[in-house]
Parts: structure tokens; C-alpha cells; sequence
């Protein structure tokens, strides 16, 4: 293992001890020196964003971007690498100062599929998963929570999805469940979904693990994915909002647009996000 | 004359007409309609921004950036430029939605480039020139001023800058002139000369034209461009004294950094300037 790893993987198990708020959702690992382009939540990025680019570009664009955080795509890291590679990106990733928080969007429609979700977590060493168990899956995977130590944060995605189109029908389902259960809250989709964001971030709070941060044209199924401040989403009541609750999770910018040439609208996206918060402070 | 470009001239003539400020300040021509990507300050770029491109990209730039105002710099038309040039670009402009709303930054060094700057603007049809007149040149061009009902806003350029390195060094030597002849602040090089930018917002407000908006890594000599919220100036409080002092011109962003490849950090600044504005608003 490269020193730099170590010192990560060190650096983040003392963050993740240091924690006073609920132990496994935990401030994303501060692993390095507060910069300017940091501000009262972390800003990350979804690894779906890059689905057109390998993991060297993808690191390419968040250095240029100053994004340290990453919820890694199984595009950049497939789910069945052998430890070397594992490894491999891993070292990549630490030494371009990027902490893959989590790992996601995973899909598992079968038992094996849960079972290498949280054998594939372990192996990455994070503790949460962003993942969409099917319904009959929820028991086994809550066993697998239980018996491994990892969080799983279910995602919305719309209303085209038969499962979890929006953040109550993730919530109801889990909220009686292990409280290492919950959201990933993708806001675009949710908005799409009919979602009231405030509310669902004020009655999910003990949930609410992971976002998807991102702006669509319209609240309703024909809503496009636009640069951040672009679109419907009132930004400020968002971040109003998971300053209320203490969110301790990290902003994920999902951007769909441009998916070939996302440089521009992600930099718009990540600046707007940055300038509210900056503002807000 | 095509169409489009006379109905935005007889547009921006009302816009123009409508003003009940100072007459020839006026808030840059609303020749179309708002959209999501205006706030309480017009964003524009400064056309040196895109100096390593030709006006087509610049278009295409702007475009997908959604800004809608742009100072024309001599790059992209030349000074000497016959009608039919001057005609194409405005064309292009138009079909662009863009408001040619400045020329500049124009340097004068003789009574000709003076003559040639005047000239300049009234062909291209703009009320005003961004330039830098040389101090012995300042009375002959507050009679070109008087003559062409032309504004001048001279513009500093930091600690290097012989003649007018910060705000002071040019309001000291206008503030008695016509009242047509103010400032083009630029926020960059003025911190880099020691400004502070909240004072001379407030101190020259009568005379502020034009601002050319950017971030720096220091404020020294030695600060270098970055991307706006990344650098050293406090952008809330740049908003806030704009807003304070009422003021009706464009915020034209100049980034000049990675010139040859300056989509991510203009969008960057452009996103992060607009967050800004729509958590202010």
C-alpha cells in the first residue's frame, strides 16, 4: 500500500471515530487541508457523471474542478475487480486528494448481487453503499447492514422508476428498518417525482445519508437535467434546509447534461453551488 | 441592415430612452426577454476573455454560457474596421442575442487613436468606450466626450499599470471632468493595487460605468487570475456594495486564466457569481 493511502485510510478512520453525530453517517473523511474551494457541506461528484470517461479523465476534471469527494461508478471501478485493481484506483484517487466516499449507483435485483455490493464496499473500504435493492431484497440486504457494519442509501430516481421514484417511497420502506438504512436523495429526480425537497429533507433527516445534487427543467416527468441554477430547484431553501437539519453527508453534483462534453456545465454547476454557499456563510 | 439587428438597435434605443438614472449610464438594453440566468446585476464577459479565439467561438461561448452582454474588444473588430465588418459582427451578435454594450479596452496614446476610439464607437453604436487616454490626452478627450455624447469609463490595471494602477488613479484625475468621463473598474488588478473595492464602489459611485469582474490569488503584485470565489476578493461583500450604491451597469467577467482552454473556469466564475446573486436576491 502507498504511503499516501495509508495516510488516507488512517486520516479517515480518526474523522470517522471523530464524529459526535450518529457514528455511521459521519462528516466525509477531512483528509486534507480546508481550502478555499471548501465550504459548510462538501461538495462531491457522482461518478455517473463521467460514464463516458475513464477513471483518468474523471480525475482529470475533478483536479481542475477542485472536487475532493467521489461516489465511485462501477463504470470506473467494476464490481468484480480483483484487489489489484482495487488498489490501483484507489492509489489514483488518493493521489489526486479524492475521497471515494461511497460507492454507487449500484442496482441488485438478486441476492448475489447483494452479497457483491457489500463484499465489492468492503473491499473499496468505504461504509456506505448508494444502491437500489429490489423490494423482496430489503430483509436480506438489511441483513447484510447488520452483519458487515455498512450503510446502504437507497436512491430515488423519478418518476419512470417502478421502485423508488421518489423519497418517500424509499423512506417508507426503510423507516422502521435498521437506522443504517436510508437516502440517497437525487433532488432532480425527486423534483420530477412531485417531491417537496424541504419537506422530505426535514421528515427524512435521521435518514438522509447521500445526494445527488443537480437542476431540471421542469417538476414533472418531462424535466430535463440543466446546470445548476438554471432550472426549478430553489437552491436556496435547499441549502437552508440541510444547514437546519446539520447534514453531515456530502453534496454529490450528478450532472447528466452534455454528457460528452461536461466539462462546462459541470464548472457552471459546482460554481453556482459553491457562490450559494459562500453566500450563505 | 438584417431585420434583427434593427429591431435591437430601435430596442435598445427605448431601453436606453427608459433609463430615469443618470441618461447616459442606463442599465444595459433589455432587448430580450428575461430569462433564469438574469439577476438583480447583468453578467457580461470582456471580450480580451476570449482573445485566443475568433468572434464565431466567442458566440458560440457565450452562448452556451447564456450570457447576453459583451464589451467588444478590438481582437474580435478591429478599430479600423470598415461598415461592412462592422455590419457582419453586429449581425452575428444579434442572432446571438448578445448586446454589443461597450468597445474596449482601447489604449490612446496620440490625439488619433483618440479620434479613431471615437469613431469607433459611434459606428458600432455603443454609448460608451472602455479605454485607457494617456494623462496629457484626458482634455482632448473630454472634448471628444462633450462632442459625441460618449462616455468614457478608464479602466486600471494594477500595480504594473503606469498610469492608472487602481480606481483613485483614475477618479482623481476625472472627478472634476464632464460627468460623462468614470470608471471601469477592475476588481482583479484594483485589489492587486491595494484597493479596497467596497470603498471606491462607494466613494466613485457617481462615476462607476463599468466593472470588469475576476478573482485573484493574492493581494499583491504577485495574485494571478483564478476562478471567481476561488481567489482573495470578497464577492459577498462586492454585491452588496453594488447593490447599496444602485448600480446600473453590466458586470463584465474577464477571466485570464487558461486562455486557450477558458470554458471550465469562466463557467466556474460565471456559475459562482450567479449563485451568488440568486442567494443575495
Amino acid at each position: 500500500m502507498p504511503q499516501s493511502r495509508r495516510n488516507f485510510i488512517q486520516k479517515s478512520a480518526l474523522a470517522f471515530a471523530g464524529t459526535t453525530s450518529f457514528p455511521f453517517i459521519g462528516k466525509a473523511a477531512a483528509f486534507h487541508t480546508k481550502n478555499k474551494t471548501e465550504y459548510s457541506l462538501p461538495i462531491g461528484i457522482a461518478g455517473y457523471t463521467f460514464a463516458k470517461f475513464d477513471l483518468d479523465q474523471a480525475i482529470a476534471m475533478m483536479k481542475r474542478l477542485d472536487i475532493r469527494y467521489l461516489s465511485i461508478k462501477d463504470i470506473h471501478l467494476p464490481i468484480n475487480s480483483n484487489e489489484d485493481k482495487i488498489k490501483e484506483v484507489l492509489a489514483k484517487l488518493a493521489a489526486a486528494n479524492i475521497n471515494p466516499y461511497t460507492v454507487g449507483v449500484i442496482y441488485m435485483r438478486s441476492k448475489q448481487a447483494v452479497d457483491d455490493a457489500f463484499a465489492y464496499a468492503k473491499k473499496v473500504g468505504v461504509n456506505m453503499i448508494v444502491g437500489v435493492p429490489t423490494y423482496d431484497l430489503l430483509d436480506y440486504t438489511e441483513q447484510k447492514v447488520k452483519a458487515t457494519n455498512t450503510k446502504i442509501a437507497i436512491h430515488n430516481h423519478g418518476p419512470e422508476d417502478a421502485l423508488y421514484p421518489g423519497p418517500a417511497d424509499v423512506y417508507n420502506r426503510i423507516k422502521n428498518r435498521d437506522a443504517r438504512m436510508g437516502l440517497c436523495l437525487d433532488i432532480g429526480h425527486a423534483t420530477r417525482a412531485g417531491a417537496n425537497l424541504e419537506k422530505a429533507i426535514s421528515d427524512y433527516k435521521n435518514r438522509l445519508y447521500d445526494l445527488h445534487i443537480k437542476d431540471v427543467t421542469a417538476a414533472s416527468k418531462e424535466g430535463k437535467a440543466i446546470e445548476i441554477g438554471r432550472g426549478v430547484i430553489d437552491f436556496k431553501a435547499l441549502i437552508k434546509a440541510l444547514e437546519k437539519i446539520n447534514y453531515k453527508g456530502v453534496c454529490s453534483v450528478e450532472f447528466e447534461k452534455d454528457m460528452t462534453d461536461p466539462m462546462a456545465g459541470m464548472a457552471e454547476s459546482i460554481g453556482f453551488f459553491r457562490g450559494m454557499l459562500a453566500c450563505n456563510s
